[in-house]
């Protein structure tokens, strides 16, 4: 996915380097054209597979969290591009958690716990770490670190799963990834029980997602704030032609089997892909996740197309006090004269993968509890 | 997929359909233009992530199998349509199972073995079991079955699952679906041990099939043997536009997963999809499996495309003895001047389905006995 600098390689994909980015939110540019305020209108499809998964808490919480509410997205081919404020709706979204988990802790007198492993002294990791951390707080979860040096043992790492497998006030459990080099990563993530695995990478959360019928426990968190972005804006899924461009395992593959649990005809394209340009101009929604800066021209595009950015790229840029500025792998200036609405970078589907996680975790919390 | 007279649920879907029907195979028509005798010439592509997955045993006995062979196919436009004929590959790769199965036996002693767990007196169900009995014996895998009355207990088959699960002469566990109304499929499913799982439907081996970097266990039968032919005709796959017609669990998706393993950009069409003509009309290669009788029609196909039929649907045919035929999910006459190669219905794909069953337990019991 995006270069390797920005990565968050745990469930929080993206989210910090956007949300610590100095630059102004790009939609800030935008606010005239802009989401945000006018009623929303979700067209609500209780018959949809992948509803009760996706929104068991974010639906449930709506009504008593309307404190900004989002405009629906017309695919209409004559509009300039409506921005998708993933900043605001995940704000929205980090309430209506804290609002559930206050309800919990009322009704039975549990707090979600989300444990986090850190492993070595990367110091994008430890952001990443900290800012899980902190959204954590801000929602009511509890949040437990392990920090372990560079060259402890894949054993001890194996131990402190061990432990929170094991600890009922723990609901969800991340290894921050990349792991030193001597520990094999697969053999650790494979230790995290599958009911607390939050970040929902473990096959056979991947395997119940691909197959209808059957439920995921967790759907990963940044291909699940896509889909909730394009709800939330009331994008019509259903019928509609998809392309998601990459296929990795953390965003293309599972937000591929998303849309197409919502019965969109998904087409994925990837690096082999001999005609990217004309497959995707056929996509009424189009998912961006392949780590390209700017990839995706206007060009690309169906006018009217909805268009998710997922890529967040640093490209140099000499007027920044960093010398770099975040992209994503959509031109954005230009899609946004042919889509209909399109997410920015930073500010779009970067906030959303946190508030995933912590919707996962209060899900986990919820199921182990029994608490509706 | 295909109507219920037919369909076997269990991992030989529409196998015995196909061979069971007394029409004569629709390949005898097309042998003048037909496949069959000169050398084969299958791409190699060991660098392929599914390459060692699916055909570990295939490939390895290729140069010792070498009975008959098959031409590949050109994705030329001008072509008349070549038959796949799936009759013949599926003996060639019985025979390679057996010439495997007793170099095994040579070696260590041991043979694979294969249970079946029939309950109900369906005749369809008999049908399926007794033929991938008689497939067992004709390669030299030991076949197991257990026939339960109807109203037998799900502990009942939930002991003989687990007396299968210890046992060490089983290599792969078959439950015979569809099972009585008032069993929990899924709970029995569940059930058999994912080493033991030849049908491939656990979702742990849905998930890791899904995964870039993860291999499954096993490879759902049906799916595999349309991969399978392409290999063996040498149909190109990387690059090349596939569009899977049906999203099922136990074909489409799977067979959608294996061709985007292979570096096809796969396009899923189901019921929802809107314009299926237009995608399917931009395929290389098209796998229809969605059970509608003729539903794919020659306009459907782009010039050249390869077609592998997957469906098997009866008609009303008043000068069959039986009063019915059996044809596939596309319009055959119209598709032989359109396809480049194209799998007949039936002697397709069916025959096929029992021949990977084989392959799968054959897999199991080197896996176990760690035999090369």
């Amino acid at each position: 996915m995006a270069s390797a600098i920005f990565t968050d390689c745990s469930s929080a994909t993206k989210a910090v380097a956007m949300t610590s980015a100095r630059l102004p939110p790009l939609s800030k540019l935008k606010d005239q054209q802009g989401a945000v305020i006018s009623p929303r209108s979700i067209s609500f499809r209780p018959n949809s597979r992948s509803y009760s998964l996706l929104n068991t808490v974010l639906y449930t919480t709506r009504a008593m969290a309307s404190s900004a509410s989002l405009s629906p997205v017309v695919m209409a081919e004559d509009s300039s591009a409506k921005i998708i404020d993933g900043k605001l709706t995940a704000k929205q979204i980090r309430d209506e958690i804290a609002i559930e988990i206050s309800r919990m802790k009322e009704s039975i007198g549990v707090v979600p716990g989300l444990a986090v492993i850190l492993v070595g002294d990367r110091k994008d990791s430890a952001t990443y770490v900290r800012n899980k951390k902190k959204a954590c707080e801000t929602v009511g979860i509890k949040s437990f670190e392990v920090s372990l040096p560079e060259d402890c043992s894949e054993q001890e790492v194996l131990t402190y799963i061990s432990k929170f497998n094991d600890d009922p006030s723990v609901n969800g459990i991340l290894v921050q990834l990349p792991l030193p080099s001597h520990m094999n990563e697969q053999n650790i993530l494979n230790a995290v029980c599958i009911e607390k695995d939050v970040d929902g990478f473990h096959p056979l959360n991947i395997g119940r997602l691909a197959m209808r019928g059957r439920d995921p426990l967790f759907v990963p968190c940044t291909p699940k704030g896509c889909i909730e972005l394009l709800h939330r804006y009331g994008v019509e899924i259903r019928g509609k032609r998809a392309v998601v461009i990459g296929r990795s395992n953390i965003v293309g593959m599972p937000a591929a089997m998303l849309l197409q649990r919502e019965d969109a005809t998904v087409t994925i394209i990837h690096s082999r892909t001999k005609n990217a340009e004309e497959i995707t101009r056929q996509a009424d929604i189009v998912i961006a996740a392949v780590g390209q800066a700017n990839m995706v021209k206007g060009s690309w595009l169906k006018p009217g197309a909805v268009v998710i950015d997922v890529g967040i790229n640093p490209v140099e840029d000499s007027s920044s006090p960093r010398g770099y500025r975040l992209v994503g792998d959509v031109c954005y200036e230009e899609a946004c004269r042919v889509a209909s609405a399109i997410t920015p970078v930073p500010g779009g589907v970067g906030p959303m993968t946190i508030a995933m996680l912590l919707s996962n975790t209060l899900d986990s919390a919820k199921r182990v509890h029994n608490f509706k």
